[in-house]
């Protein structure tokens, strides 16, 4: 027996949503539940995918099994495709697992034809109608299946328009829309060669190819990739009779939601507009009036859908986002989905679902997404503003939020600017080091290089400022001080921009912002959240101000503090060349010797935050050279304040040139070769945790982390540097203080090796920034040049270094945690790479049983919701 | 009941190898025999790895055992430690699995004390040799136990010598040596505050102590790296009585081997000295006498000792090294083993053994080392000339063989220098495609920069020309056509230099060079090679020169040729770069159009020479910013001859840099970005199959590699732009041709996705070179800056760009071979990174049950050889 690939609206119901789609689910369970749903059949994902399998061919099978249905349907609604009384039309609609609105196509008043319209205008009793609706299903099948360009209508619409003098389109009468209808016609058969089709299962069968294929038109591939839907589930297809708001001052069209979208209050929400179709109220040509005067204009169908209305967001437990058609004085309903909303408002009706008993915590909490939460922690744009603007140019979006400012492209300006009391956005090829400081006065950060993880994109999200990354849109010349856009456009210092980094995309006006509320729904909400997680969220953190914030995040700890981060402040910067530059051991040791008391300090501050949480402190990470000047100009002032030749100073750093940095002399490589940069940090670690156990009375118990371990004798050797350090730290002081020390996994052989490492550490934290360059065998800051190809070409359907790619990457997780543990029962799991923050990554997590995750401070909410969410969709599976 | 750490002689045997060392295992084999052996026991290798394991400390129980084994010892010999009459004394050797001659330390004459030597003196009659013996015992328990500068006993000594008027060391008296003995003692206790050891016991204990620590010594880490013997193998340490060669004429001491270790000619080979001890025939001071004039010295001994030479090599069935001494006509063996012999030697004395019916063809070809093979295909220095020269620097050992010759800094004065008649050795800092004409020329290169796989290294090892990269000891300046050691020595243009492409050595001086000799042993050895090995061996080349070299040495196909290196010829290089500048997909099939015919003729060229033996062809694999020029003055010029403005190449050439190009738009990424490039590839590879398969008749079967996949998805795509191309070359050329289109594995991701990966691919080659370098997560360019650092502390023991991995790559290797075949159980399987020429990877790939290696051209021999020793010891492990 073959595969069932139709379902008639009755067969169905609500959980079949992988299946029919979201649209067809809810279709069939309304009609289950009674309601005046407009009937029809659903073409499932399934029939979808195999279109694709067989190289883009509906397969006979399907197309019997549609012929059947479409018989069913004529049955059910006693109307007949192509008949000369009352001839039946139907909408084809997309309809995917997740909504994935307005990316696919659509087609409505299928059925017509030269002998259908006849019967439409007799049953409608309204020629000018019935031609008018067979002449936009020309047009549309044409431009959504065939691929004419709707332009070519447009002018021979304009055309008859002008010649019978008629200023608007319902100036029109039948028989203009009639010679509109033969145009259109003779235009189709020039195109394409061939009469338009007047059979109905020909229009319906090209039709609903037409929505197969459009699964893979190009805003349907970055909106998958947006929003995490992979391209094997493919969509289905909905056939459904047309019913007509625009049959009179009797019929109408709307959509409603049940309680208010941006706000959350409960109060239908909605608009209408009467005699229309629904793309009349999307359109928005005329303006709809607001629900609640549908009650005065048509009380009885306003009464049913209030009832209707409570009805199904009493049933799917949420709130419903519904569309209604009223075809003379007839109610039906087009659609239900769960209504997209704000994070304020996604909050408000998930608590208030709670008290009013309609929910569980539990569910109110799988009811918000863990990504929307980042909206309450940025300022956002005023939403009509952001929608009247242009962007002028896309980057990447490195760090959410909204910022508008005037443009400066030095940190130093951007700082002056500041103290001035400007609003500055900096904008710089890349950030180093150097710039913090004018980082930290801008409210926005544009950068024309670098990736997701450069180092704009981290410091800017360890401070919740809003930042575009790798911006090739615009070309920057920062020494003249403006940047151009492709369409040649010049900002100049002092002009205004905004940033969206949410979205990446940059606007050459000062759009206006709006701040965050956080309500006491939020709290509330996360406390239920700390409830059910069992992964513990803490921080990446390397200032005592990034730990403040993130504690109030919710963070329970330092995950990854980046001791690197700390040395390029002014007065360090030069004694770490010092260290560099020493000749020998004896002279790096005068110079770490210079930096141990303001490194102790760091971590004295830190601690001091943390207040006895665990605070995991990464070693020096980073290759040399990252700490020396490159160009001629600034190595020249580094000799003269050295007083080395220019020449040798300019060898010694040709000398620490590396091919491949990424995969260069850094890491634990550093402390195998200069020993003594670990026992420096490992003595400032631990006497930072001596003073501070002395002075405030706080236990800290530092974790100390080997960073780049590839091997266990690596891990060996740099441990015995540090153990002994610590010891003899502990002797002078004379008091005891627990600790740990483990690694990174962040390299594709210590994950292979890992019962062998395991034996060594006492924990291991995930590295999966490098662990993902290292498994894909590319690096960040290149892939760039070629990832869009890679989207484009559905190579790749998401971007590795946001969402852990469990197939590869998480193989290799899986393998390190298994060997770790089979190794060392006790063995502490963390993750530390930029992935401790993405929902999916962290479900991932939860599932091989991690201890915890550690992300920028802004994210600790999005960890803590998304843990929860994993740990009780566990439960509910079980 | 405790482990047994110590064994009498008599109680082990040959096959104890791993317990007992090899010396040992020897020395209980031979007891057995009943061979005149000085009896003695072994302290086993695994109390080495407990010693290690408590922290460098011998536990209670082997003291114990050791203690003994000592009195059972006095039993067999009838002597007693620190006895007043007949003293027992004894040497204490180290004994490791595999020989390791030189590296460890050894204590001769223990046993002796203030006592001991007065029974010492009456049992020999000989006072002065006693206290002589006491003197030399003292200096090297101090030396090699202690640690105690030599030189300061050399001072003592010399200056008695001086006192007394005495010029040779056998003018000193007993009573001299007495007062030479005062004074050593009397050092001894300023240099450590205790007096010299008494107590044998303790002075043995000590002294097995100090071989076991010896084990760890720089040289030995060194020669363990240099012959893969593991750290944790652990020494075994030999406790002997002690037998004396210098107790007068009736007494000598000597070396032989059963056959002559340079020829392999089957005559006793070897020398001897009369009254002597061991160390005198080392040390060289006297000449020793041939082996053949013992016979009329003493008759009796010398037959006596070619009855057992000829006994022993019966009965280790291959050719041994022996040492013996004389005590007063009285013949001991003090050694035997398998005797290290040249290439040359090895082959004859297999052959021979076969011819004398003594093993069989198998147990010949476990005989060979593969890697000796080497010697055989390259020029050699000559050995004395060598033994003078002193290297003024060392790169690493790219391309084996010797070349001596003038230095030249360009390809171009190397080329005219080459015509001149000269020997030329070029010289640069690295080498480009664009000096492969000077590379040609040359007998030998040395390069400043770059590492075992680098240009210079890769084409050096296809060509066979000595190569030295990477030597950092040197400072280059190419424009000035000079180089400076580090001892600060200038060598011009034109001075002699020679290179040890075996060893990394470079001499300032012209060392003559012996040219290799095939001899039929060769043919005859490697015809039983083939007969045994499963694998098939192909080799890595790029051009017909190199193919016809490699099927000169039996390579079975072309595992590997890189097209890349076919675009740098004069006539190409100009249209890559038109084609990689090109600013649209237009521009760049117009230059792909002219390349096209280039690259036809480059395959027909290769498939000619292979004569229908397969041909495994890599598309592009390069970022495209490699055939661009880097330096301002090289860009004008390109700018100058593609007419366009220099600062816009400038730009261009900027844009395209990577920051880690080995993790950037390479491999299969540039045909996802840029499929024209594989289009073209692809229609050369079929049409040139189809060009040679008409005019030759060769059925070529072209297998078409992808490299760098990491995501199945990138390989079905580049595949069907593929065979897309294929199948439209074949319609249009009317004929059939089987082809194959497969994958490189060389990312971590592909390994770990096989399954996936193996559906769309005829073939996986395991491309070691690069999955080595994203599995440890270091780029082989840069490593060579930490690599020191590690052997030196022991992380690493071996070079994993030399032998494979097997913990870590080894493990994704077999991942990857075993999810690929269960995907598809006839997919073939290969290697083709530099890893294919080494036998301890080729034996890996062998378990693995891979279908082939790869190699280059040179090492194909040494492939053969060690699959079959592969084949031949899984045989034998049934």
């Amino acid at each position: 027996m073959s595969k069932k690939f139709v379902y008639m609206f009755s067969e169905g119901n609500a959980t079949m949503r992988n299946l029919l789609g979201g649209k067809g689910a809810n279709l069939a369970e309304m009609t289950n539940l009674g309601l005046p749903i407009p009937q029809g059949f659903i073409v499932t994902t399934e029939a979808c995918i195999d279109y694709y399998d067989q190289g883009q061919k509906v397969s006979e099978d399907i197309i019997e099994q549609i012929e059947k249905s479409l018989v069913e349907l004529e049955k059910i609604t006693g109307k007949k495709f192509g008949d000369t009384e009352n001839p039946l039309l139907v909408s084809v609609r997309s309809g995917a697992r997740a909504s994935m609105p307005g990316m696919m196509d659509t087609i409505l008043n299928l059925g017509l034809n030269d002998v259908a319209v006849e019967g439409f205008a007799k049953a409608t009793n309204n020629p000018r109608f019935a031609y008018d609706s067979y002449r936009r299903f020309i047009q549309m099948f044409s431009d959504v299946v065939m691929e004419i360009p709707k332009a070519k209508f447009d002018e021979i619409f304009d055309a008859v328009k002008e010649k019978n003098g008629c200023e608007l389109d319902t100036d029109l009468t039948a028989d203009h829309l009639k010679d509109i209808i033969t145009q259109f016609k003779a235009l189709y058969k020039k195109e394409l060669g061939q009469d338009f089709p007047q059979d109905p299962k020909a229009q319906l069968l090209a039709s609903i190819t037409a929505v197969f294929r459009s699964w893979n038109n190009p805003r349907a591939i970055v909106y998958r990739r947006m929003h995490d839907i992979p391209a094997s589930w493919g969509t289905a297809v909905n056939v459904q009779m047309m019913v007509f708001g625009n049959m009179g001052e009797t019929s109408g069209t709307g959509v409603a939601f049940t309680r208010n979208p941006a706000t959350g209050e409960n109060v239908l929400y909605g608009e209408y507009l009467i005699n229309a179709q629904g793309e009349d109220v999307v359109a928005g040509i005329r303006t709809p009036d607001p629900i609640r005067t549908l009650e005065e204009k048509m009380p009885a169908a306003y009464k049913q859908f209030v009832e209707i209305a409570e009805n199904l967001e009493k049933h799917y437990k949420d709130m419903q986002d519904m569309e209604f058609t009223i075809e003379d004085e007839k109610l039906y309903i087009l659609q239900t989905r769960n209504g997209k909303r704000t994070a304020a408002a996604a909050l408000k009706i998930a608590v208030d679902l709670v008290e009013e008993g309609l929910i569980t915590e539990q569910q109110a909490l799988l009811q918000v997404d863990p990504k929307q939460l980042d909206q309450l922690l940025h300022p956002n744009f005023d939403n009509k503003a952001l929608n009247a603007a242009t962007p002028i140019a896309k980057g990447l979006p490195a760090s959410p939020g909204a910022a508008a400012g005037k443009i400066y492209f030095t940190a130093e300006d951007a700082k002056a600017a500041h103290e001035r009391g400007e609003r500055v956005i900096l904008v710089r090829l890349e950030t180093s080091p150097e710039d913090i400081e004018g980082m930290a006065a801008a409210r926005g950060i544009l950068t024309g290089r670098g990736g997701m993880t450069s180092h704009a994109a981290v410091v800017a999200r360890g401070m919740g400022t809003c930042c575009v990354s790798g911006c090739h849109d615009i070309k920057i010349v920062e020494e003249e001080k403006y940047f151009v856009t492709e369409d040649g456009t010049t900002y100049k210092e002092g002009d205004y921009i905004s940033l969206d980094g949410s979205t990446g995309n940059v606007y050459g006006e000062d759009i206006p912002t709006v701040d965050p509320e956080i309500s006491g729904d939020f709290a509330r909400f996360m406390g239920w959240a700390d409830k059910e997680r069992m992964l513990s969220v803490r921080t990446n953190a390397d200032t005592p101000r990034d730990a403040e914030k993130a504690l109030e995040f919710g963070a329970e700890g330092i995950g990854l503090c980046r001791t690197e981060h700390m040395f390029f402040d002014e007065d360090r910067i030069t004694k770490v060349r010092k260290m560099i530059l020493a000749q020998n051991e004896e002279g790096r040791r005068a110079a770490l010797g210079e930096l141990l008391p303001l490194q102790r300090q760091d971590f004295v501050g830190l601690y001091e935050v943390m207040a006895g949480k665990p605070v995991t402190i990464r070693l020096l990470d980073p290759p040399l050279h990252e700490f020396l000047p490159q160009e001629d100009e600034d190595i020249k002032g580094l000799a003269e304040t050295m007083k080395i030749p220019f020449e040798d100073l300019k060898a010694t750093i040709q000398s620490l040139h590396e091919f491949n940095p990424m995969m260069g002399h850094r890491g634990c490589r550093l402390a195998v070769s200069y020993p003594e940069i670990a026992e420096m940090q490992a003595r400032a670690i631990m006497e930072a945790a001596v003073e501070v156990k002395k002075n405030k009375g706080y236990d800290i118990i530092p974790e100390i982390m080997i960073p780049l371990v590839g091997e266990v004798k690596e891990l060996q050797y740099v441990k015995e540097v540090v153990v002994n350090t610590v010891n003899d730290v502990l002797k002078e002081a004379g008091v005891e203080i627990e600790y740990h020390v483990g690694t990174m996994i962040e390299i594709p052989r210590a994950a292979l090796t890992a019962d062998e490492i395991a034996k060594e550490a006492d924990f291991f934290s995930f590295g999966t920034n490098d662990l993902t360059q290292m498994t894909f065998g590319f690096s960040r800051d290149d892939a760039g040049k070629f990832l869009e190809d890679y989207y484009d070409k559905q190579v790749y359907e998401f971007d590795p270094f946001s969402r852990i790619d469990q197939k590869g990457v998480g193989q290799l997780i899986k393998i390190a945690a298994e060997k770790g543990r089979s190794a060392k029962s006790d063995l502490k799991l963390g993750i530390c790479g930029e992935h401790g923050g993405d929902p999916s990554s962290v479900e991932f997590c939860h599932s091989l049983g991690l201890n915890y995750v550690s992300c920028s401070p802004f994210r600790v909410p999005i960890a803590r919701l998304a843990a929860a969410q994993a740990a009780i969709k566990e439960k509910n599976n079980k």
